[in-house]
């Protein structure tokens, strides 16, 4: 199919630092090709230093939007003009759409984890969960489970910065949603076990056990992993990592997080265009290894 | 040949208002497709007003240049860090190339018609030209043919904001090169005539006679034109002006302004990329009607 950049095409984009390795370009340019939309995504490395003035410059060019990637999320809340929900509750945006310079800011990821679940025809609407870490991902995942009405959710984290951050993010959670949010020290195996044991799903939202680092593990005491327990990794680098290796050793489902990265860009992709993003094409192309 | 958008392809484009009708982004697209190099090219609609804010963003965004068309040519030389002497004598810019954050301003336009007279075999080099216009298609035409050497150039407009534009350029053409230039009101048809029976080349570079206007013609005096004179138009729609078919019609060999355009271009091209422009691809398939 004849694909080509013309004068009319409207550019969309990657800010953060390092971006050169994203599979993101490839994805959304491949879909822009089989829809035959005429959009091109370029991925550009800017650092927090220079957020502003490429999103001054991205406003006046008339991109149709961008994505955002560390270390920009937090930083592009207090740049756009209107915040979804859950950007404004978790102060974060990895979506901003321009439209005719208003600044909309959104945030798929959490977005593409609740697809990604449901897809595999686990039903965790009115359940409860355990989230294991608070940072980024975690608290993506954490917000759009909230605001999807999972009933219950258990987050446990290390006493760091993100802990702090959690709390203010669980507050705004019982404001807005009925979901009820407990937020524990990771350090207590006893809690955790007793919050695995009532979850119908587990979900690693940290990089522990990430390439390079592939022996590491975040559970330790394997009896938490029963069949009826569907265990989710967003980590995707490896395959399959040893939390989801023990957990099917065990017997339960499991889900690594490609899938949730493919929706969370699907996601994006419909803000932009109003248009779904032909997933099975992209996965075959991108996500297969 | 696959050509595909990654997070590492480096983005060059085209500033101006209007842009979308360009056919820049075809030209330079389909040249980094044919050498493989990873660019890509996009038209951004930006008008003076906005054209620091989005220059600004281009450059942290770390583009590798861009190109300007009206009305950002003049403004953008107060933007860059360094200026090619023909940008610095015309005071026009219409390509950009970042290097790291410098940003060095140049002119092709004039370098693209040389190339295209120079390539029809006709050599005007220490020759007489008579040049039709102070525009800024004909300013880059004035101060490229001084820069290399075109001995005497005589130039012809109505009393203007351009003809005391020109009066200035010419100063400092006088002050750099060894090219004897003068300029003249348009409304003297004998003079007129003496500096075209005196010269190698006669240049239209105006507007006049350009689509939908096509029954115009900037010359009157059929009898200037003569077998030996080379008779070239800066208009390329109609690809045959009225002037360049009276010009034929007398025997004179004749150019349109598609080369020049296409050669402005490739020049642009090879100070990005540092590579020539595959010419006869981008001709055959962008510039045959």
């Amino acid at each position: 199919m004849a694909y080509e950049i013309t004068g009319h095409t409207v550019l969309t984009g990657l800010l953060g630092s390092p971006v050169a390795h994203s599979i993101s370009p490839m994805m959304h340019n491949e879909a822009f090709r089989q829809l035959e939309l005429d959009y091109a995504y370029l991925a550009f490395d800017v650092g927090t230093d220079n957020l502003k003035t490429a999103v001054d410059g991205l406003k006046v060019m008339g991109v149709r939007g961008f994505n955002l990637t560390m270390p920009d999320k937090n930083l592009m809340c207090s740049m756009v003009d209107k915040l979804s929900p859950a950007s404004e509750i978790g102060g974060a945006v990895n979506t901003v759409v321009n439209d005719n310079g208003v600044l909309t800011g959104y945030t798929t990821d959490g977005i593409g984890f609740m697809r990604a679940v449901s897809e595999t025809g686990v039903d965790i609407i009115g359940k409860k969960m355990t989230l294991l870490g608070a940072g980024g991902a975690a608290a993506a995942i954490l917000i759009q489970a909230a605001l999807d009405k999972v009933a219950e959710i258990s987050v446990f984290n290390i006493r760091d910065e993100f802990f702090t951050r959690a709390e203010k993010t669980i507050e705004k959670l019982h404001e807005k949603t009925d979901c009820k949010i407990n937020l524990y020290d990771f350090s207590d195996p006893e809690v955790l076990k007793k919050e695995i044991a009532e979850s119908a799903i587990l979900v690693n939202g940290t990089s522990i056990g990430m390439a390079p680092k592939t022996d590491r593990c975040i559970i330790t005491d394997d009896s938490v992993f029963r069949k009826d327990l569907f265990v989710f990794d967003v980590i995707y680098n490896p395959e399959e990592t040893l939390f989801l290796k023990k957990a099917k050793a065990a017997g339960c489902q499991t889900l690594n997080g490609l899938n949730m990265l493919l929706y969370q860009g699907a996601a994006s992709f419909e803000l932009w265009t109003g248009k779904e993003m032909p997933v099975d094409i992209i996965k075959e192309k991108y996500f297969s290894r």
